[in-house]
């Protein structure tokens, strides 16, 4: 092995962490031998390349073997329309989420609705109350940005006492990243005539919940847009088309879908969205309302729950890290538990309220072991621990979990969610 | 008019181009009563919010509004396997690709591959030949990155002598763009020892035509990856399932699909694929080979071909602008045939050798108009006339058309391609 080999494989922290050089350098020499098998015979000509393939298609679908890739399905008693779909972190890798696999989280369904006849409809305290179509939405000036968006319910089942089970996708897939276009909400308030007093909005949407926010102006004028494509194609249905509110970073529910009607109000409008839910219980009893931006944050999401290793070796952890203020600076793994930590690589564009992909190489020597990792945000925020968030906001607290969270490893490779 | 509104709609180069600003300021007063219509009597409820919508699902399908949003077939004559379909530039935006709409070319149809009978290989000049499953390749270090994907053979249709009718997606729509996550290369030919009198490699798919190329062995190391991700999830069919050699920035057939073979030799091979084709006929009857990167480049996406404009009035010029070998520095665009430019807004983040979504204001006053972009890149070199590029190359080149393109726009409000 030559010095350039054992430099990649260095230890960086406890229980098998090494440097993540691996990541960041083209063509090293850093694995040798981890998983490939010797040549011992030509490849037949597989059954596949006797006969010409499938013809072109107007509008592709994905292969037939990977059909066991699906968004969770929550439970939905009583209703077809309401709940949520989680998006399998554990099966998806980079930044971006394939619009299919977008979580959703609906209160009363997915409308269908026609685009023609669909209006926005800008009033309340505006100079001149507008109504805007699809096509006429179009023609102002359009902006593009990669950015997460998170149910303030994601992660909610790490609050309960004993550790449940499932994996990145149960536990964490309220929770995707797309490339938003749309026109930046400050230049339609602005051709409305918002008025002073305006110091806040409602934000409603056409579905049959008629889903309800109130958005502060200062969010509005910020960097909030009224989205209309995903990931270059028009909205999924699932996600408002024909047109949906974004405000990057901020708790999901806010950013309403099917957007048909913003107000523009002097005072929040105590809507059923933000006050039967989506508000925070403190120890006191009192809540906490209008607790918009999501925490800094990350998952592991390979290894993840429920799945099992493949005996001892060399392992690559792979994880995602995102903040709902700011852009990543730094993630830290661990694999004993939370004693020793070492910076992952970070997969560049790092980018601002948006998903950022991490990724470290461990060597897992078979013994029980406990990886973690732990995000930094730009604003020096670093994400908590489960016992410091818990007790801050106490038992009652059901949204915005935001803390540490730790995969066992089983001495038989068994991974699981589990307490430090 | 404020003084803000003036100067944000301030003239920057001829017949009605205006300042960029507009799309880089959030929240400007740019566009008064543009397109908006007053409002003249509250929304009815519509349809829609009377009952509840459609259920969560596992795999999410775009809107039924939106179908005909289609890549465009190419005529396959003799053959269902064999020949292109398009990306619908024109009706996309930002700058990603959606896997449903990458385009399409194939040599033989698309290939089922079931995943766990798949085997790349990698053997010739390399001390220890190996074999690779798609399991056993998940396992090597990944990197996500973002790059475009074009058909060395995108855009021919502007050699012609006359102009070709079509918009975007029927003339340059042999192109997309991705994340791509993967294996970087240089990793796995380290595993295999590769030797130093290896300077080429056989890249061989695993399709009816075992669609083969020569690579360098300098850009298997510098920057290509083997590929399995593709926005997030798993390859598409058509994008080379279950891996594929991704090129940045070099002519996508070198990017081979359904990779099974990397044999490291000498010399390049000389295959049908490198000899039959993709090689450039110049005018003293000497073909030029292994033109691998694609030149610096841009298209306006809208307007486009075939549409109608709706009448004098601000319009949005939106458009994609990328380079084969490094970032997008500018975009310039022209009103005026080219008489006079100005800087286009580019949309963050500019990456290198991937699509840079450029935008510009323009306010059209219903004379005839001819519309123009010209992109530079890092190096400095500047996507050249289409005079310039034919002059150098002569009539028989039939690949890597980078030229300036111009949507003429007549009093009537009619847009196609034209030359000036």
């Amino acid at each position: 092995m030559s010095k350039l080999e054992r430099d990649e494989l260095e230890p960086v922290a406890g229980n098998g962490l090494l440097h993540r050089r691996i990541f960041l350098t083209s063509g090293i020499a850093a694995l040798p031998l981890l998983r490939a098998v010797s040549l011992s015979a030509q490849q037949n000509v597989p059954a596949w390349m006797k006969a010409p393939g499938a013809p072109l298609r107007p509008y592709g679908e994905r292969s037939s073997h990977e059909s066991s890739v699906q968004r969770i399905v929550g439970p939905m008693p009583g209703t077809d329309g309401s709940g949520s779909s989680r998006t399998p972190l554990e099966s998806l890798e980079g930044m971006i989420t394939p619009n299919s696999l977008h979580f959703e989280r609906n209160h009363s369904g997915v409308p269908d609705i026609p685009p023609a006849q669909h209006r926005l409809v800008i009033h309340g305290l505006v100079r001149r109350p507008l109504a805007f179509d699809l096509e006429r939405l179009s023609r102002y000036p359009l902006v593009s940005r990669i950015h997460f968006v998170e149910c303030s319910g994601n992660s909610t089942a790490l609050y309960a006492a004993r550790p449940a089970p499932g994996g990145a996708g149960v536990l964490h897939g309220l929770l995707s990243c797309a490339e938003w276009t749309g026109v930046p909400l400050g230049t339609l308030l602005d051709e409305a005539g918002a008025l002073p007093a305006g110091k806040w909005l409602l934000a409603e949407g056409a579905d049959a919940a008629a889903m309800s926010r109130s958005i502060p102006m200062d969010k509005a004028r910020d960097d909030a847009i009224v989205a209309i494509y995903q990931n270059g194609e028009r909205l999924r249905p699932e996600n408002g088309y024909p047109m949906r509110l974004l405000l990057p970073g901020w708790e999901g529910n806010t950013n309403v879908k099917w957007l048909r009607r913003l107000k523009v109000t002097a005072e929040p409008l105590m809507t059923k969205d933000e006050t039967s839910k989506y508000t925070d219980l403190l120890p006191d009893g009192k809540a906490m309302q209008f607790t918009f931006p999501m925490g800094v944050k990350s998952v592991i999401t390979s290894p993840s729950g429920g799945l099992q290793m493949q005996g001892p070796g060399l392992y690559q952890i792979s994880g995602i890290a995102w903040s709902g203020v700011s852009r990543i600076r730094r993630v830290d793994v661990s694999a004993d538990g939370g004693k020793t930590w070492a910076p992952a690589a970070l997969s560049a564009p790092v980018l601002p309220k948006a998903l950022t992909r991490f990724r470290m190489a461990w060597r897992w020597n078979g013994e029980p072991a406990v990886l973690m990792s732990r995000a930094l945000d730009e604003t020096g925020t670093v994400q908590p621990t489960r016992d410091a968030l818990l007790g801050k906001r106490g038992a009652a607290y059901r949204y915005h979990f935001h803390a540490l969270q730790s995969w066992g490893v089983s001495a038989t490779g068994e991974v699981r969610n589990v307490y430090v």
